[in-house]
Protein backbone atom coordinates (compact mmCIF):
# COMPACT_ATOMS: atom_id res chain seq x y z
CA UNK A 1 0.00 0.00 0.00
CA UNK A 2 -0.84 2.61 -1.18
CA UNK A 3 -2.24 2.03 -4.34
CA UNK A 4 -0.73 5.67 -5.90
CA UNK A 5 -2.40 6.97 -9.18
CA UNK A 6 -0.21 10.06 -10.57
CA UNK A 7 -1.78 12.55 -13.17
CA UNK A 8 0.79 14.56 -14.59
CA UNK A 9 1.02 17.02 -17.83
CA UNK A 10 2.46 15.47 -20.90
CA UNK A 11 5.71 17.85 -22.07
CA UNK A 12 7.74 16.63 -19.29
CA UNK A 13 10.49 14.51 -19.65
CA UNK A 14 11.38 11.33 -17.19
CA UNK A 15 13.04 13.03 -14.60
CA UNK A 16 10.14 14.94 -14.06
CA UNK A 17 8.00 12.16 -14.21
CA UNK A 18 10.86 9.98 -11.75
CA UNK A 19 11.02 12.83 -9.58
CA UNK A 20 7.17 13.40 -9.12
CA UNK A 21 6.88 9.70 -8.03
CA UNK A 22 9.80 9.72 -6.09
CA UNK A 23 8.27 12.88 -3.87
CA UNK A 24 4.82 11.53 -3.18
CA UNK A 25 6.58 7.33 -2.73
CA UNK A 26 8.57 9.55 0.19
CA UNK A 27 6.17 11.28 1.62
CA UNK A 28 3.43 8.23 1.59
CA UNK A 29 6.46 6.49 3.69
CA UNK A 30 7.11 9.00 6.22
CA UNK A 31 3.87 10.57 6.84
CA UNK A 32 1.42 7.47 6.51
CA UNK A 33 3.93 5.21 7.88
CA UNK A 34 4.23 2.61 5.60
CA UNK A 35 7.30 0.35 4.62
CA UNK A 36 10.51 1.29 3.26
CA UNK A 37 9.88 -0.58 0.03
CA UNK A 38 6.26 0.15 -0.38
CA UNK A 39 5.60 1.38 -3.80
CA UNK A 40 2.82 0.83 -5.95
CA UNK A 41 2.51 3.65 -8.49
CA UNK A 42 0.90 4.49 -11.84
CA UNK A 43 1.98 7.39 -13.87
CA UNK A 44 -0.59 8.76 -16.34
CA UNK A 45 0.54 11.99 -18.54
CA UNK A 46 -2.49 14.18 -19.99
CA UNK A 47 -2.56 17.03 -22.48
CA UNK A 48 -3.32 20.22 -20.71
CA UNK A 49 -7.31 20.15 -22.15
CA UNK A 50 -7.29 16.47 -20.19
CA UNK A 51 -6.13 17.59 -16.71
CA UNK A 52 -8.90 19.99 -15.41
CA UNK A 53 -8.24 21.27 -12.06
CA UNK A 54 -10.84 23.84 -12.02
CA UNK A 55 -9.35 27.19 -14.20
CA UNK A 56 -5.58 26.46 -13.10
CA UNK A 57 -3.45 26.89 -16.27
CA UNK A 58 -0.10 26.59 -14.39
CA UNK A 59 1.87 22.92 -13.89
CA UNK A 60 -0.37 20.65 -12.01
CA UNK A 61 -0.99 16.90 -10.30
CA UNK A 62 -3.45 15.19 -9.56
CA UNK A 63 -2.99 12.02 -6.72
CA UNK A 64 -5.77 9.70 -6.06
CA UNK A 65 -4.41 7.01 -3.40
CA UNK A 66 -6.38 3.72 -2.53
CA UNK A 67 -5.42 2.93 1.32
CA UNK A 68 -6.65 0.52 3.51
CA UNK A 69 -8.37 2.11 6.22
CA UNK A 70 -6.87 2.83 9.80
CA UNK A 71 -4.80 5.69 9.19
CA UNK A 72 -5.76 8.69 11.28
CA UNK A 73 -6.16 12.16 10.29
CA UNK A 74 -3.01 13.06 11.24
CA UNK A 75 -1.38 10.95 9.18
CA UNK A 76 -3.40 12.37 6.30
CA UNK A 77 -2.88 15.50 6.83
CA UNK A 78 0.89 15.26 7.14
CA UNK A 79 0.82 13.52 3.78
CA UNK A 80 -0.92 16.75 2.07
CA UNK A 81 1.51 18.95 3.70
CA UNK A 82 4.78 16.66 2.79
CA UNK A 83 3.48 15.86 -0.63
CA UNK A 84 3.15 19.50 -1.57
CA UNK A 85 6.48 20.62 0.28
CA UNK A 86 8.12 17.05 -1.60
CA UNK A 87 6.92 18.46 -5.16
CA UNK A 88 7.56 22.07 -4.44
CA UNK A 89 11.63 20.82 -3.99
CA UNK A 90 11.35 18.67 -6.69
CA UNK A 91 10.14 18.79 -9.33
CA UNK A 92 8.83 22.63 -8.83
CA UNK A 93 5.40 22.60 -8.49
CA UNK A 94 3.36 25.12 -6.93
CA UNK A 95 1.19 23.36 -3.70
CA UNK A 96 -1.54 25.19 -4.81
CA UNK A 97 -1.60 23.27 -7.93
CA UNK A 98 -1.65 20.19 -6.14
CA UNK A 99 -5.16 18.34 -5.37
CA UNK A 100 -4.86 14.81 -3.64
CA UNK A 101 -8.15 12.68 -2.71
CA UNK A 102 -7.91 8.82 -1.40
CA UNK A 103 -10.12 5.80 -0.95
CA UNK A 104 -9.86 3.41 1.57
CA UNK A 105 -11.02 -0.11 1.55
CA UNK A 106 -9.81 -3.64 3.79
CA UNK A 107 -7.56 -6.65 4.54
CA UNK A 108 -8.73 -8.49 1.94
CA UNK A 109 -9.01 -6.29 -0.69
CA UNK A 110 -4.95 -6.44 -1.37
CA UNK A 111 -3.10 -8.90 -3.31
CA UNK A 112 0.65 -7.83 -3.60
CA UNK A 113 1.92 -10.91 -5.26
CA UNK A 114 1.48 -14.79 -5.87
CA UNK A 115 -2.30 -14.56 -5.82
CA UNK A 116 -2.63 -13.94 -2.18
CA UNK A 117 -4.83 -11.29 0.13
CA UNK A 118 -1.43 -10.59 1.27
CA UNK A 119 -2.89 -8.60 4.55
CA UNK A 120 -5.03 -12.21 5.39
CA UNK A 121 -2.80 -15.33 3.75
CA UNK A 122 0.74 -13.60 4.49
CA UNK B 1 -15.46 17.53 -5.39
CA UNK B 2 -15.96 15.24 -7.66
CA UNK B 3 -12.91 13.72 -8.75
CA UNK B 4 -13.97 12.28 -12.27
CA UNK B 5 -12.30 9.93 -14.54
CA UNK B 6 -13.45 9.87 -18.15
CA UNK B 7 -12.88 6.99 -20.25
CA UNK B 8 -13.47 8.01 -24.33
CA UNK B 9 -12.18 6.12 -27.51
CA UNK B 10 -9.17 7.73 -29.59
CA UNK B 11 -9.82 9.03 -33.22
CA UNK B 12 -12.27 12.15 -31.48
CA UNK B 13 -11.11 15.90 -31.90
CA UNK B 14 -10.11 18.01 -29.24
CA UNK B 15 -13.93 19.66 -29.15
CA UNK B 16 -15.12 16.53 -28.82
CA UNK B 17 -13.37 15.51 -25.47
CA UNK B 18 -14.35 18.80 -24.25
CA UNK B 19 -17.70 18.32 -25.07
CA UNK B 20 -17.82 15.17 -23.02
CA UNK B 21 -16.03 17.14 -20.28
CA UNK B 22 -18.22 20.05 -20.18
CA UNK B 23 -21.57 17.83 -20.34
CA UNK B 24 -20.04 15.49 -16.89
CA UNK B 25 -19.21 18.88 -15.16
CA UNK B 26 -22.93 20.63 -16.05
CA UNK B 27 -24.20 17.18 -14.46
CA UNK B 28 -22.24 17.08 -11.32
CA UNK B 29 -22.86 20.64 -10.91
CA UNK B 30 -26.66 21.11 -11.09
CA UNK B 31 -28.01 17.16 -10.40
CA UNK B 32 -25.30 16.44 -7.26
CA UNK B 33 -25.37 20.22 -6.27
CA UNK B 34 -21.57 21.04 -6.64
CA UNK B 35 -20.07 24.28 -6.63
CA UNK B 36 -20.05 26.13 -9.71
CA UNK B 37 -16.30 26.07 -9.63
CA UNK B 38 -15.61 22.19 -9.27
CA UNK B 39 -13.70 21.11 -11.87
CA UNK B 40 -11.64 18.01 -11.21
CA UNK B 41 -11.17 15.96 -14.06
CA UNK B 42 -9.20 13.33 -16.01
CA UNK B 43 -9.52 12.41 -19.79
CA UNK B 44 -8.63 9.37 -20.94
CA UNK B 45 -8.56 8.43 -24.78
CA UNK B 46 -8.89 4.49 -25.51
CA UNK B 47 -8.18 2.22 -28.20
CA UNK B 48 -11.83 0.54 -28.86
CA UNK B 49 -10.64 -2.86 -27.68
CA UNK B 50 -8.79 -1.37 -24.66
CA UNK B 51 -12.55 0.20 -23.55
CA UNK B 52 -14.75 -2.93 -23.11
CA UNK B 53 -18.34 -2.03 -22.52
CA UNK B 54 -20.26 -5.73 -22.36
CA UNK B 55 -19.95 -5.95 -26.23
CA UNK B 56 -20.68 -2.39 -27.50
CA UNK B 57 -18.85 -1.25 -30.34
CA UNK B 58 -20.85 1.83 -30.96
CA UNK B 59 -19.04 5.26 -29.19
CA UNK B 60 -19.39 4.83 -25.57
CA UNK B 61 -18.07 6.39 -22.38
CA UNK B 62 -17.24 4.86 -18.79
CA UNK B 63 -16.90 7.61 -16.30
CA UNK B 64 -15.75 6.82 -12.48
CA UNK B 65 -16.64 9.61 -9.55
CA UNK B 66 -15.00 9.78 -6.28
CA UNK B 67 -17.42 11.77 -4.19
CA UNK B 68 -17.84 13.02 -0.31
CA UNK B 69 -20.51 10.92 0.96
CA UNK B 70 -24.09 12.53 1.65
CA UNK B 71 -25.16 12.82 -1.49
CA UNK B 72 -28.58 11.01 -1.77
CA UNK B 73 -29.54 8.20 -3.80
CA UNK B 74 -32.27 10.83 -5.37
CA UNK B 75 -29.34 13.28 -6.32
CA UNK B 76 -27.57 9.99 -7.89
CA UNK B 77 -30.09 9.12 -10.02
CA UNK B 78 -30.86 12.74 -10.82
CA UNK B 79 -26.87 12.41 -12.01
CA UNK B 80 -27.41 9.71 -14.29
CA UNK B 81 -30.15 11.03 -16.30
CA UNK B 82 -28.75 14.59 -16.29
CA UNK B 83 -25.49 13.41 -18.07
CA UNK B 84 -26.98 10.61 -20.47
CA UNK B 85 -29.00 13.69 -21.44
CA UNK B 86 -26.20 16.55 -21.54
CA UNK B 87 -23.77 13.44 -23.42
CA UNK B 88 -26.58 12.87 -25.76
CA UNK B 89 -27.45 16.03 -26.46
CA UNK B 90 -23.68 17.15 -26.97
CA UNK B 91 -21.30 15.45 -28.39
CA UNK B 92 -24.12 12.89 -29.12
CA UNK B 93 -23.83 9.46 -27.39
CA UNK B 94 -26.46 7.17 -27.03
CA UNK B 95 -27.34 6.98 -23.44
CA UNK B 96 -27.51 3.39 -23.98
CA UNK B 97 -23.96 3.56 -24.29
CA UNK B 98 -22.43 5.70 -21.31
CA UNK B 99 -21.38 3.67 -17.84
CA UNK B 100 -21.03 5.29 -14.38
CA UNK B 101 -19.96 3.95 -11.47
CA UNK B 102 -19.25 6.02 -8.16
CA UNK B 103 -16.67 5.62 -4.70
CA UNK B 104 -17.68 7.78 -1.84
CA UNK B 105 -15.00 8.94 0.71
CA UNK B 106 -15.08 11.46 3.52
CA UNK B 107 -14.08 14.78 4.85
CA UNK B 108 -10.74 14.00 5.34
CA UNK B 109 -9.72 12.58 1.99
CA UNK B 110 -9.39 15.96 0.27
CA UNK B 111 -6.84 18.45 -0.19
CA UNK B 112 -7.50 20.79 -2.78
CA UNK B 113 -4.90 22.95 -3.10
CA UNK B 114 -1.96 24.00 -0.43
CA UNK B 115 -1.59 21.02 1.28
CA UNK B 116 -4.06 21.13 3.39
CA UNK B 117 -7.06 18.75 4.05
CA UNK B 118 -9.53 21.22 2.50
CA UNK B 119 -12.74 20.59 4.13
CA UNK B 120 -11.14 20.09 8.00
CA UNK B 121 -8.62 22.78 7.75
CA UNK B 122 -10.19 25.67 5.20
CA UNK C 1 -19.85 -5.29 -12.55
CA UNK C 2 -17.27 -5.18 -11.67
CA UNK C 3 -15.10 -2.18 -13.10
CA UNK C 4 -11.86 -2.91 -14.02
CA UNK C 5 -8.63 -0.62 -14.19
CA UNK C 6 -5.87 -2.63 -16.08
CA UNK C 7 -2.04 -1.73 -15.91
CA UNK C 8 0.00 -2.91 -18.57
CA UNK C 9 3.34 -2.72 -19.84
CA UNK C 10 3.89 -0.51 -23.44
CA UNK C 11 5.27 -2.62 -25.97
CA UNK C 12 2.57 -5.35 -26.65
CA UNK C 13 0.84 -6.27 -29.53
CA UNK C 14 -3.00 -6.26 -29.21
CA UNK C 15 -2.90 -9.64 -28.18
CA UNK C 16 -1.09 -9.95 -25.58
CA UNK C 17 -3.88 -6.72 -23.84
CA UNK C 18 -6.91 -8.83 -25.01
CA UNK C 19 -5.21 -11.94 -23.33
CA UNK C 20 -4.90 -10.21 -19.68
CA UNK C 21 -8.47 -8.14 -20.50
CA UNK C 22 -9.97 -11.70 -21.46
CA UNK C 23 -7.71 -13.49 -18.47
CA UNK C 24 -8.94 -11.25 -15.66
CA UNK C 25 -12.84 -11.00 -17.34
CA UNK C 26 -12.94 -14.76 -16.79
CA UNK C 27 -11.72 -14.91 -13.42
CA UNK C 28 -14.06 -12.11 -12.41
CA UNK C 29 -17.08 -14.27 -13.56
CA UNK C 30 -15.98 -17.36 -12.11
CA UNK C 31 -14.57 -16.37 -8.99
CA UNK C 32 -16.39 -13.81 -7.92
CA UNK C 33 -20.11 -15.32 -9.53
CA UNK C 34 -20.85 -12.18 -11.74
CA UNK C 35 -23.27 -12.76 -14.83
CA UNK C 36 -21.63 -14.11 -18.13
CA UNK C 37 -22.01 -11.17 -20.23
CA UNK C 38 -20.60 -8.63 -17.57
CA UNK C 39 -17.21 -7.24 -19.13
CA UNK C 40 -16.12 -3.17 -18.22
CA UNK C 41 -12.63 -3.03 -18.41
CA UNK C 42 -10.52 -0.47 -19.13
CA UNK C 43 -6.66 -1.29 -20.41
CA UNK C 44 -3.89 1.16 -20.25
CA UNK C 45 -0.18 0.97 -21.16
CA UNK C 46 2.49 2.24 -19.47
CA UNK C 47 5.96 2.88 -19.92
CA UNK C 48 7.96 0.66 -17.59
CA UNK C 49 8.89 3.67 -15.56
CA UNK C 50 5.66 4.86 -15.28
CA UNK C 51 4.11 1.88 -13.44
CA UNK C 52 6.11 0.87 -10.55
CA UNK C 53 5.61 -2.13 -8.71
CA UNK C 54 8.42 -1.74 -6.18
CA UNK C 55 11.25 -2.79 -7.56
CA UNK C 56 9.90 -5.33 -9.61
CA UNK C 57 11.57 -5.39 -13.85
CA UNK C 58 9.72 -8.31 -15.03
CA UNK C 59 6.16 -8.02 -17.02
CA UNK C 60 4.02 -7.00 -14.53
CA UNK C 61 0.09 -6.03 -14.36
CA UNK C 62 -1.50 -3.73 -11.62
CA UNK C 63 -5.48 -4.35 -11.32
CA UNK C 64 -7.71 -1.99 -9.13
CA UNK C 65 -11.71 -3.36 -9.23
CA UNK C 66 -14.57 -1.08 -8.35
CA UNK C 67 -17.17 -3.67 -6.89
CA UNK C 68 -20.28 -3.84 -4.84
CA UNK C 69 -20.01 -4.48 -1.30
CA UNK C 70 -21.35 -8.42 -0.43
CA UNK C 71 -18.48 -10.75 -1.95
CA UNK C 72 -17.08 -12.74 0.61
CA UNK C 73 -13.45 -13.02 1.85
CA UNK C 74 -13.01 -16.52 0.24
CA UNK C 75 -14.36 -15.40 -3.53
CA UNK C 76 -11.92 -12.48 -3.05
CA UNK C 77 -9.26 -15.26 -2.46
CA UNK C 78 -10.50 -17.18 -5.16
CA UNK C 79 -10.29 -14.38 -7.32
CA UNK C 80 -7.11 -13.82 -6.44
CA UNK C 81 -5.70 -17.21 -6.93
CA UNK C 82 -7.74 -17.40 -10.24
CA UNK C 83 -6.87 -14.23 -12.07
CA UNK C 84 -2.93 -14.92 -11.55
CA UNK C 85 -3.26 -18.87 -12.75
CA UNK C 86 -5.19 -17.15 -15.78
CA UNK C 87 -2.68 -14.72 -16.65
CA UNK C 88 0.11 -17.35 -15.75
CA UNK C 89 -1.05 -19.22 -18.31
CA UNK C 90 -2.38 -16.69 -21.15
CA UNK C 91 -0.27 -14.42 -22.00
CA UNK C 92 2.25 -15.66 -19.43
CA UNK C 93 2.80 -13.48 -16.55
CA UNK C 94 4.22 -14.89 -13.44
CA UNK C 95 2.14 -14.48 -10.64
CA UNK C 96 4.77 -12.58 -8.57
CA UNK C 97 4.18 -9.68 -10.61
CA UNK C 98 0.51 -9.44 -10.30
CA UNK C 99 -1.03 -6.85 -8.26
CA UNK C 100 -4.47 -6.57 -7.22
CA UNK C 101 -6.34 -3.72 -5.76
CA UNK C 102 -10.30 -3.69 -4.86
CA UNK C 103 -12.74 -0.99 -3.40
CA UNK C 104 -16.24 -1.10 -2.81
CA UNK C 105 -19.31 0.88 -3.45
CA UNK C 106 -23.05 0.47 -3.25
CA UNK C 107 -26.09 -0.44 -5.08
CA UNK C 108 -26.77 3.35 -6.13
CA UNK C 109 -23.40 3.56 -7.21
CA UNK C 110 -23.88 2.23 -10.83
CA UNK C 111 -25.17 2.55 -14.22
CA UNK C 112 -24.62 0.24 -16.94
CA UNK C 113 -26.78 1.85 -19.49
CA UNK C 114 -29.33 4.45 -20.02
CA UNK C 115 -29.06 6.82 -17.05
CA UNK C 116 -30.77 4.71 -15.18
CA UNK C 117 -29.37 3.39 -11.67
CA UNK C 118 -29.33 -0.14 -12.21
CA UNK C 119 -29.53 -1.94 -9.22
CA UNK C 120 -32.54 -0.08 -8.28
CA UNK C 121 -34.02 0.96 -11.30
CA UNK C 122 -34.03 -2.02 -13.10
Amino acid sequence: MPFVNIAILEGHDRDYAQAVADSVNEAAITALDFPADDRYQLIQEYAPHALQLQTRTADRVMLHLVLRSGKTDEQKKAFYRRVTENLAARPGIDPHNVMITMTENNDIDWSFADGKASFLEG
